[in-house]
């Protein structure tokens, strides 16, 4: 497919990269400054652009990776006159904040934790697809499959859930290993002992549910190993607060 | 070496397959109760026992791998004529806890999550090293250094926030990961739609360090997605707090 990709972040970069290897051409990217506009377009051999009325209107998908706070504002400034599907990839935006832009329009929201320093295979990775109708979901789920081999259907209400759920396992797992860094730092010792860990960790669900696999004092109700614990972590009240809190979740 | 095994639970278990398969010989596995000890026994090519009276007086190792809060009793009724090195195997028990017990003894702690259904590659298990006196320390690391590649000495304070780091992020990620599943039950989605996402967010921590890697709506300060998020968790205010208690930590 022809395709428009408006932004240069973390999601427009790896999905830009993605879309080329199957084989679809971009045709545009966006941005509203000219420096990101221009690297991403370079490494996906498409024009760049800084600005919303000069936007290609032949395109078959127009892909809206932008801040969530700006994505209506640069809907509203596409031309009237283009012909192709509207999509947004943003987890916690209702598909309805493209209905006054575009005729057809949806969301491709692939689920992952993209940065710039590390590449991510795509085929292994969730994507969500939203569309305003039946025509639009099958162009959508066509394109979303050509990069993906897990494509799903969701509407906006699963979606909110699906970021949600990813801001527990994603974002604030990722808090914990940095908590656990700053307290083995504080005695001397290398986050890099507990990697191995952390990986099995997450390994260990890959193939079960986590309640099947909750280990630890909490969920033995080791009171005694809490105590200690809440002990050394008494100089961070706030941290041994969390420490209870989730204790008594769990336990 | 000659090795005594007392206990029978998953860290015991794992350890003995990994000795064994090291070369070295389990004289012994002990068990308060017979079948446990006799399935590990068989497991592990050594002979049973629940009496720690009849426990064999010539091995060179003890490793005690039993609850945290009988292992003192165990050790104490040990026989007084055993000339090994008698070592625990716990992160949050002081190594003192058996300086009545033995005259040379110590501490193999072994930094991982062990579940029955699951095998580990022990050579890539960090193993923490503590001991009563030099000589102990040398025939522990050798012994630790027979199953892994990641021997390190430390002491028991340093243990402890070990063990206290791997709750954050071991058992309270999981307990991420399943707050994850259940939000997507809710909204009749699967948890193994994030599971790319999780696997992707402990391997980004691999080779960077966790504040480096942080993402999510917290760390962007984008207030409105949170407010997105509080609403649809507010069913359960609970889960609603520890959002934002944690979101505030991150930003």
């Amino acid at each position: 497919m022809d395709i428009v990709l408006l932004g240069s972040g973390n999601v427009a970069t790896h999905l830009g990269g993605a879309l080329v290897r199957a084989g679809h051409r971009i045709r545009q990217v966006y941005s509203r400054t000219a420096a990101p506009a221009q690297t991403l377009a370079d490494a996906v051999g498409a024009r760049a652009t800084t600005d919303l009325a000069t936007i290609d209107v032949q395109a078959d998908v127009y892909i809206i990776s932008v801040k969530d706070d700006v994505l209506a504002a640069v809907a509203a400034q596409l031309p009237p006159t283009l012909q192709g599907i509207v999509v947004h990839t943003a987890g916690s935006v209702d598909m309805a904040v493209l209905d006054e832009h575009a005729a057809d329009y949806g969301v491709l929201y692939p689920l992952q934790t993209f940065s710039k320093a590390k590449a991510v295979d795509f085929a292994t990775v969730p994507i969500a697809v939203e569309a305003s109708d039946e025509a639009a979901s099958v162009r959508l789920e066509a394109l979303a499959g050509s990069l993906s081999r897990r494509v799903f259907r969701c509407d906006s209400k699963q979606r909110i859930s699906l970021h949600v759920a990813a801001v527990f396992a994603c974002n604030f797992t990722n808090h914990f290993y940095g908590i656990a860094a700053d307290i083995l730092n504080r005695y001397d010792l290398d986050f890099d002992l507990i990697r191995p860990l952390v990986l099995e960790t997450a390994q260990k669900v890959m193939e079960h549910q986590p309640k099947d696999v909750q280990t630890g004092p909490a969920v033995r109700n080791d009171l005694r190993t809490m105590e200690k614990h809440l002990e050394l972590l008494e100089a961070d009240p706030a941290l041994a607060r969390l420490y209870r809190l989730i204790s008594e979740r769990i336990g």
